[in-house]
């Protein structure tokens, strides 16, 4: 024990580990400003709040920046470390899911964009119900799966991957009443289709959210859990 | 030279360079299968085909299987061989771009079942000149791509990158055009809905052409092109 050369090997696993480590706290530290920009767009299309959705739109450059970042922090930790095996899978699963995270970063802000349109019409309630009560489903599944991720739990992760059914289903019922509502009071079409264009974005961040999910599992579990069965569109 | 050492490692390489082409053949083999999927798509909502619409539905299950098969075999090479350099790029940017093309698959999908409502009802020329316009943009755009990729062309893909902006300010035009078209005919307000949603594929279509793009330059040039400049919403 302790010879040189194991030493050397050991210190050098000890550092692989340690960049390991710093590669998921950066994806995962990334995760939490973009649920913050996720919680941000949904208080100001809730409030109407234009300042804090001109907010979230600047904030988002800085988290695309993050996402290149992190991407080349990984391709360098591929290419000098090479690793195998399940730090493989982290490293992969890195890279997948911070192309979701700017994904979901990139409809949050679209949803601030609406909330900007919208906080230039005449107030109404219209769709603000849908709005609160998808938004707050996809930010939970958002939280769930980062959270999934940091504990590797593949419960948990296959919770969050079941529950896109249930956003899909509640998207489709909102669109269905917004489009009535459409019909009944063609004066409010533009509203309603800024309110229609947030709700797709929230229905996207579901997806991403469900990725991030199954990315999870994959690391954990080493198979790829999608297209397995059917697969809602 | 010839010595059995050389003639091994000789032996080896030349066995991973044929891995690395294949694993390439197989992406751009996927990229025809998509470009298909997104004509007949095309096809089916530009003639109100809803039997070509639903073999590109199902057809769709074909696609997500193949990104499934080509990520697996990506995986096993990283594992593997430990590509360095220029041939690590190769299989990152091929993770990256069957993913792409697997949306592009799902969007042509979400514009077949579209296909499959408008058909449902009566017909009128109505979005017809967008959706063909549009959809001829975004399908050269994919097919650009992927020769971008093919032969490691930097210029073509960065053509293909700036289109993007194009098609991103056509849609918005044609947004604006079916709104005011709902506001004077409130009767057609579903029938324009399933266009915009068919228009907003489209769009995210582009997205996806400009990221396989990114992902050749990425390839060539070892650096990343996202999101240096704004980036349009």
């Amino acid at each position: 024990m302790n010879q040189p050369s194991d030493h050397h090997a050991h210190h050098i696993s000890q550092q692989f580990n340690i960049e390991l480590d710093e590669v998921k706290s950066h994806m995962l530290e990334m995760g939490g400003m973009v649920e913050k920009q996720l919680h941000d767009a949904l208080d100001a299309i809730g409030q109407m709040d234009s300042e804090l959705a001109q907010a979230v739109r600047a904030e988002d450059k800085r988290i695309n920046r993050m996402e290149v970042a992190i991407d080349e922090e990984c391709n360098r930790i591929l290419a000098r470390r090479q690793p195998a095996a399940s730090d493989l899978r982290l490293v992969l699963a890195v890279i997948k899911a911070v192309r979701d995270l700017e994904r979901i970063g990139d409809e949050s802000s679209k949803i601030a964009k609406m909330a900007i349109k919208l906080s230039e019409e005449e107030t109404t309630s219209l769709g603000a119900v849908d709005l609160r009560h998808i938004g707050e489903r996809v930010a939970r599944m958002v939280h769930m799966a980062l959270d999934a991720f940091a504990r590797h739990d593949v419960d948990a992760a296959a919770a969050v991957a079941a529950e896109d059914q249930t956003v899909d289903d509640e998207y489709d019922a909102a669109v269905r009443e917004m489009v009535s509502f459409m019909t009944e009071e063609p004066s409010s079409i533009t509203r309603a289709l800024n309110i229609l264009w947030a709700l797709r974005a929230l229905e996207r961040i579901g997806d991403h959210a469900k990725n991030i999910a199954e990315h999870v599992i994959y690391l954990v579990k080493g198979t790829d859990p999608r297209h397995r069965g059917s697969r809602a569109q």
